[in-house]
This record gives structure tokens, sequence and C-alpha cells, in this order.
């Protein structure tokens, strides 16, 4: 045992007390795990979408003061009571999104969305007592995801925890927590291409570069990728988008364009924008009889996917997914296995580094839409 | 050969002389078969739905005199140039959708949607030569889906013929030419339910009750029918239904109601009326994380198919098909099998019987909605 264990950690973390304010780094107290929750160092974090958006909180019911964060690599400090998988030392990323392992969602082969530790983005506390484990001079300070990784120590429940080869450096395999492992397993598990196949990806950000990278592992011959800013397809290139295709340039619906492009539509879509328009050309653009549509962004509540009966019953596929179908504890190590045996490519994801004091500037370059992960160091 | 090879055959075909009137049993002249085709001794044929629908030609163009009749069991008689699959004597079912076996679709393992050959409602005429091969006094008169089983002697293309297991009784299997696949294919090779699922069916009439007959097949444990007629719900017990559920019934939607009975929702839901709320219905109400809606039932041609997009992304899988998915000439002869070897139960489909001169019966059975199926001996 760590001689931290069963004792509160006093230690850094950025702390957001307002909606859309500058995070403030903050020494705050940390818990120790109670029943079937862990304590982990934090090595590596990264800032994903959500993040942000809920860091803004527009539309949804604000919950500060918070600690942000659930991309991130670290080690296991110590284990609460009930604790059997995972031991101090234990190299881990921790999950936005939960597998319990006992629930029907966790026992069928098909779903990885436990009912248990499902992701809740309005709760921010830890399910156990309804507390939370942080806090600044006795005020609470609410999770984020159950992960709030932008602190050095965080409390996470056992369920939301993906050990990993310990030989995987955190401060690349972090970015699988939650975004690239989303845009991947929509390709690898959802859309399944076959070799040779052509997709197309909605959305040329972080997600629909992993999804591209995805087709590219499946040996698609021709990836064609959409997006409204044709900047990003120089960059796409490397995640092996061969053709680009900007709704923009075009009088007719992009459907219409792709069909042309491909003898009657794409193989398979991959849609990472949210934006329903979007998710219905990625559904209308694949091929009758074979095509296989994925949705993945998370569209408006107020969204309607709209479409003819008729584009369905000449068997077209429309699935959406969910973190890319992954089972959290499952799956997520062989993802970082995938990446160990080179057959995945995770480093043209990573575009900027920061230290932990810098954090805000991760912020600064996510919402000026400059590169795909900044990688934030906790130790600098 | 047989003595008529090469011949104009003069037999009764039952021909719609005019949208909506009876059929008048007529003696008609049948070509021989040309390039790709075969002649066809009719020996029983079936009553679809279709058929009654383009005999209406209620919203279509008209396209009369005609012979119409799509569901047909038979004896290849002769055939023409460049046949070399089939021969004099083969038991066969006509198939009102083709597989060249040549094109993408018919290449793909996942299509069944074949290029050249697939289904075409206005087409009245052989595709080798844009032609009829009936006529009455030189007066040409109409194929229909390119079977026209409503003939003693009919003309095919050899890429619209299931030859099947001369053991296999035609009077029973011509049943399996259309609308029983149809169901029955939704079902096996689209929905795939497993073992002690819970199976929604949207309409119980033939197509419907074959989907339900593909889930008892599965081994479902809970098949829940749903139909705005209670009467249907006696019959329906045969097929494997175990409960019933009259939307009208209710004062909520009919998926809330299905999600309570099942703990959520139904693992898989087959849709066989066409009606685009049902179709709504039958997606809204299957299970998320791993529930599959397959859509079966033609919806009228201005309908629009609308969902939240969340129902997608919480891992909801909603896809169409055509005639079960089943390759009409590769797959059919394996569902006669699955007659022959008793796995599937066919007799219960088959309520009436009329000899050919009494075809009009069958049609008013069909308007009156008695019975499910009704053969048609074309020797009586």
């Amino acid at each position: 045992m760590s001689s931290t264990a069963g004792q509160v950690i006093r230690c850094k973390a950025a702390v957001s007390w307002e909606a859309g304010k500058p995070l403030v780094i903050e020494e705050v107290d940390v818990a120790p795990p109670q029943k079937m929750e862990v304590r982990l160092k934090i090595l590596f974090t990264s800032l994903c979408h959500t993040d942000v958006y809920f860091w803004e909180a527009k539309g949804q019911t604000p919950l500060f003061p918070r600690i942000f964060g659930h991309e991130a690599g670290g080690i296991v400090e110590s284990v609460g009571e009930g604790v059997t998988d995972l031991q101090p030392g234990d190299h881990v990323l921790p999950m936005f999104t939960g597998e319990c392992k006992e629930c029907r969602h966790c026992k069928s082969t098909e779903s990885n969305m436990c009912d248990l530790l499902r992701i809740n983005t309005d709760r921010g506390v830890m399910i156990d007592d309804g507390k939370t484990r942080f806090s600044k001079n006795g005020q609470p300070i609410y999770h984020f995801l159950g992960t709030s990784t932008f602190s050095e120590y965080t409390v996470v429940h056992v369920g939301c925890v993906a050990k990993i080869n310990p030989a995987a450096p955190l401060e690349k395999v972090c970015v699988l927590s939650c975004g690239i492992s989303t845009g991947l397993g929509a390709t690898l598990n959802v859309a399944r291409p076959t070799k040779g196949s052509t997709v197309a990806i909605f959305g040329l950000g972080a997600v629909g570069l992993a999804a591209a990278e995805g087709a590219r592992i499946s040996g698609a011959s021709r990836i064609i990728g959409i997006d409204l800013n044709p900047n990003r397809f120089e960059d796409a290139k490397k995640f092996g988008v061969t053709e680009f295709v900007n709704p923009k340039d075009h009088d007719k619906p992009v459907q219409q364009v792709l069909a042309e492009m491909t003898d009657g539509g794409v193989d398979r879509s991959v849609e990472c924008t949210g934006n329903v328009d979007a998710m219905i050309s990625a559904f209308e653009c694949v091929h009758d009889g074979w095509g296989v549509a994925v949705l993945v962004g998370v569209p408006n509540k107020d969204d309607a996917f709209k479409t003819h009966p008729v584009n369905l019953l000449n068997e077209r596929t429309l699935k959406g997914t969910f973190f890319g179908n992954y089972k959290p504890r499952s799956d997520i190590p062989s993802v970082v296995e995938k990446y160990m045996n080179k057959e995945l490519e995770l480093d043209k994801f990573i575009t900027h580094h920061v230290g932990f004091s810098e954090i805000n500037k991760a912020f600064d370059l996510m919402l000026k839409g400059e590169g795909l992960r900044c990688i934030i160091n906790m130790e600098a």
C-alpha cells in the first residue's frame, strides 16, 4: 500500500468556478476512495470537446465548481473496499462511461451501455454515497463524468477504469479514453468496412479522423472526407483520407455528389458532426443493397432524423454508436495493444502539448479549432 | 425435348382486361422462350396482395390487358438459347425478382437487389426484346413482374427461376415465391433474433405471420404481435405469437406499451404493414444497446420516416429488407429444404383452395381480408 492510502491527499487541480471562465489551479483535498472506488494519480490528460461543451454550460443546467477532464492516463494510488480487479501501481485509463459487468447491457455481447455506470453528464457526485471526493476548505467541488482528470489525483468508480499494458506510454494512449476510440470503434466495430471498400467520413475533427484511421486499418481503398472547412483536407491525408468533398462547393445535395463519385453510393459512412442534415446525407449516400451508415455525432435535442422509408427498404442499414461500441474495461486494453503493435497510429492525433499550469491554453486552442488533441502534462 | 418446344402453345390464362374487373379465362398463345428465357408449365399459383394492388391499379399507370400472378410452382417445358442451368422437367418456382449472378449486387454477399432483374412493376414485356410472349388473336397481353403465373404456360427469364427439389410438393412450396419468404427472411436473415429473445411483429397478415414463423424457428421466447384487428390474434397463435397488442386499446404510443412489457424494449422488431407510423413504432420499441428493427412493409411514396437521432445513437439498428434478403436462385431452394425437413411449417399459411376457373374467388377472399393464402390449382 502507498503511504497515502486511506488519507486525504492535498494536490493541485484545475477548478472551474464558473461557466466559461478560465480554470484556476487550486490546492484541493481528494478524499480516499470509498466502496468500489479507486484513487488515481493522473499523469497525462487531454482535452475533448465534451469538456469544453459542459464548461461553457450553454443549454445545460450549470454545475459549478467542477473539475472537468475525462481523457487521461494514470496510475492507481489506492483502492477502496471491495475492489479486487485493480491494485496500486496499475496503469489505467479512466473512462467517462463504465462497465459494471453485471447488468443486461454488460452481459449482452452487443451493448456497451451499462445500466449502472452509463455516461451521466448531469451527475457531479459519486454514485456510492451521492457525495463528492473533492473539496477546497470544506467546500465540495463537483465531479465531471465520474473522471475529473484535471486534477493530480482523482477518485473514480472501479467500473470506469480500464487496466492497460504498463509498457504503453500514457502520454500517448491517454487519448484513447474517449474521442479517438469513439471514432475508431465506429468504423472497426460498427461500420466494419471490408478490404477495398469505399468509406465516407462526415466531419474531419478528431473523432472523424479516428473513424478514417479505422477505415485505413480496415484496408478501405477510398476514404472520402466531407467537411465544410477545406483547410482540414491537407491534414486528413495523414489519416488515410483519399478524397475531399466540401458540400459548399456543390449545388446538389452531398449524398448525390457522393453517389455520382462512387457508382451509386459508398459502402460505408460514418457521421461525426452531430448535424442532423449531415446525418441524413450520411445515410442517404450509402449504396443500396449493402450500405451501412453509422451515426456518431451527438445532435441537438430537438432535431429529427428524416428520410423516405424506401431508402431503408432498399437494404440500407442505419446504426448509431456510443463510444464506438467498445466496452470500456473489456475492450479498451486491446485498443492500447493495437497501438503497441503499430497497427493503430496515435501520434498524429497529438498536435499540441502544454504543462498543467497552462491548461487554459488547451481550451483556447480548441475554441479556435486549432489542432486535434492537446496533451496536458500533469507534472509540468 | 418436349414435343411443344419451339412451338407456340395455346392454353388457358386468366386475363385482366381492365383495372379492377374480374379476370377472364381465355385461350391465349404463349410464344416459345427466347434467349435466356424458359417456358414453364404452371401447376399451382397463389394470390398475393401485390397482384391485387396492381390489378386495382389505383395510383399507378395502368397496363392492360395483363396476366398477373407471381407466386407459383411449375415445371420447365422448354428452354431458350443460352440456358444451361435448367432443362425441361426441372421443378421450379418462378420469382418476381431475379438474380443475374453477374452484377455488383449479385456478386455482393449482402445484397439481393440484382441490377438486371430487380423487381419492376411497370414493365410488361420481356427484357430481351421488349416484347410480350402472350397474345390473343395477335393482340399482345402484358406480363406482370416477369412471371405472369395466372396462365397454364408462361415465359420467364432464366434469372427469375429457382430450381428446387423435385420431391417438394408444388401445391405447398409455391407460396415461397414471394410473401412467405419475404417475412421469413426478414427475421432469419436480417433481424436474426437469438434463442430466448423477444420479437415484436407489426402486422399479422401473411408476411407478418411468416416473420413470426421465423422468430419461432429462431427460438424466440416471446413473440408479440401488434395489429389493429383483434380477430387476427387467435390464428396468430399457430405461428408462435405469444402475446397480442392492439394499439387501439392504449392511450399511449405502442412503442411505450411494448417497452413497459419488456423492461425497456424488445430485442428485435419486424414491421410488415407499410404504415409509416407503425415503422416508427417498430423502430422506437427496440431496446437500446442491441435492438434491431427491420422494415418490410412498403410505404406510400410521400411518407417520411422520422425519429429523434438519439434513438439511433443509443445503439439501435434500423434496417430495411427486400424479399427477406434472399437471393432468389441461390437461396430459395434451401428454404424449400427447410420445409422438407420440417423446420419450416407452410401448411398453416394455406387457408383456401380454388380451381383455376374460380380464380376470381381468390381475389374476393383477399379483398375481404379472409384467410392467408389461397392456392389456385391450374389443372382444376
